[in-house]
């Protein structure tokens, strides 16, 4: 249980990292500030999840695996940008895996700090979350997160599953499963089927 | 005196939850996206201070209370930005009253928590103004505070009189209500009488 | 040793404090964003890395003389803009200065708060960098650094220099001073000859 939860952690450093990486070359920011947003994108929901719980040095911090993962992440980025642009389907489908991954194993380390099972999924959304809205933040861009489709609301689903569980007492390995297998399918059902969140009416748009 | 406190850091919360979820509406944000904006405007002074603190978790992710009323004022802002539009006037006059209680409470929280009587009043600023600037950040604009009427200097004297008082021995609750009703008196009449900090002179402005 | 570090570290909060202050003018923010901007970039990075290795309060807010140092920057950005834009070259000497004394102190602290020598010059870099990234967050741009001439490069090789001293025992008077002359030199010669990270190749460019 634990080593499948770290096994998908680093799948997910992996593939946040490379999602960054690939934004930054489309910037045309250096190879530094790409590896700052493969770091940024890959490592900040989780670095803020660990702070806010008094886990500090955070874990992203702490071991040299995660630096290996996002470093290489980032350097393929780098070098191979072309062909990462052409295999976006794929691309989608391990950011939906990353952050189904994500929002359970922050959910169920908020719980193991003692948050309260009514706020561990939010720091389950802000772990899945975090890195992508630093990253568009960095480009000077309202983060896409904050407009996509059911991208926290999958992550809320899955982490909801995990607190819940733990709630009713229900075995840890059985809802972290279930909770990341709801949060992939949201997301991906959203991506192929257009769902959205609804935008508030307005009556007209002047002062943006 | 504490749950006088309490109400009023309350109430401050509500208040910015609802300036955020107006603005992200009217940034044409998802529904996600205006509770994120509601959340970060509400929370991340408080938060900001409390990590710097080392008040971990902070108090807005470990009570439910908070969480309720951003998400209550996040829906409010999403369901009703028209009529909420309107009452420009109300809100400002509520969110001046937002800005005095995050600032006096954000001082007397640091001076607990053992910072000295001359830094105390720059983290009461920060729990003031942290919200804005985090919700103008995510949305890619640079912070109307740094820019505003008299926001934080309105803020920093709400925050001296608390610290002074602390430091000279006077009753907590005298000096907290003093702070607060000069930082919401300063902020009203800045906004009434359109009072501003200078701009530095320039030559010419040929690099922004 | 330990007083000669105190004394660069308070240059170094001087000279980006400086440096925030004039960028804040030349964007037209009032006195009080103009102090925002010297403090952000003057402390922010230290913050960072003293938040992530659990050292708070942090240096940069529980003693005053950091405040006394940031502040009087502000104020001298804000009243002499003029002086200092045409004083460029100085400021981009002690900006290299600055870069370089953060980013060994910056591995120094975390080396002694028990991070790894392999994970410590990335907390420098931190440090050295922070400011900078906040500081043009604040402005709306994409931080300079994520683009401009090895600066980040600099910062690591001196964190390096440390990282490996003390991993070889070796004194760390004698590797701290060595680090910081190697950053300062290769900042400035990579300002001197235009040495720039190498940018990815892109087929086009249609979709920033």
């Amino acid at each position: 249980m634990h080593s499948l939860m770290t096994c998908l952690d680093l799948i997910g450093t992996f593939v946040f990292a490379l999602s960054g990486a690939t934004l930054a070359v489309r910037h045309r920011l250096d190879l530094f500030g790409v590896l700052v947003l493969a770091f940024a994108t890959a490592s900040a929901g989780g670095i803020a999840r660990d702070v806010l719980i008094g886990a500090v040095p955070p874990a992203a911090l702490s071991s040299w695996h995660y630096p290996a993962i996002w470093i290489g992440a980032g350097l393929a980025g780098f070098f191979w940008s072309q062909a990462i642009e052409r295999a976006q389907q794929p691309v989608r489908v391990l950011d939906a895996m990353g952050l189904a991954v994500f929002a359970v194993a922050g959910t169920a380390k908020a719980l193991e700090a003692g948050i309260s099972p009514l706020m561990a999924p939010l720091l389950g959304v802000l772990t899945g979350v975090g890195g992508g809205i630093v990253r568009d933040v960095l480009l000077a861009q309202v983060p896409l997160v904050l407009r996509a489709e059911l991208y926290a609301v999958a992550a809320f689903a899955g982490g909801g599953v995990v607190a819940l569980g733990a709630a009713l007492g229900l075995p840890p390995a059985l809802t972290t499963i279930v909770g990341a297998v709801i949060a992939f399918t949201l997301r991906i059902a959203a991506l192929r089927f257009g769902w959205n969140l609804p935008v508030a009416l307005q009556a007209k748009n002047d002062d943006d």
